[in-house]
């Protein structure tokens, strides 16, 4: 799994415990959920302004978001 | 400080503690030394596969890379 794949499974795994769907997580974050549906996927390398607006739309910090899965 | 910024910043700080110059970690990270030297400055919003890249040449884990500073 690369980093574009194991990022995106974060984002998937943490949007779900929120409960949130993809359009959720896009509308929270100001990001198309057609582009969070390819992050996800790991189909995009998003740069990390982008992820910043992902994480904030998740309510986590850079340091939850990579705390664990991230390195594995 | 932007996210650019906070992730440059760090990036110099990890580079200086492994006593590398920005040569020195582009060459580690195969990345060209100007590249990282805009990087440090916050010029530029890198994306997570050159991020890997530049966290695997600095020696450290994404969880360590953003386990204290960026989120101040």
């Amino acid at each position: 799994m690369d980093i574009k794949q194991k990022i995106g499974k974060r984002i998937a795994h943490l949007r779900n415990l929120k409960g949130l769907t993809q359009e959720g997580l896009g509308y929270e974050s100001e990001i198309h959920r057609t582009y969070i549906a390819a992050v996800e996927t790991g189909k995009r390398n998003i740069s990390v302004e982008a992820l910043e607006k992902v994480i904030k739309g998740l309510g986590v910090t850079f340091s939850e978001f990579f705390k664990e899965e991230i390195d594995v």
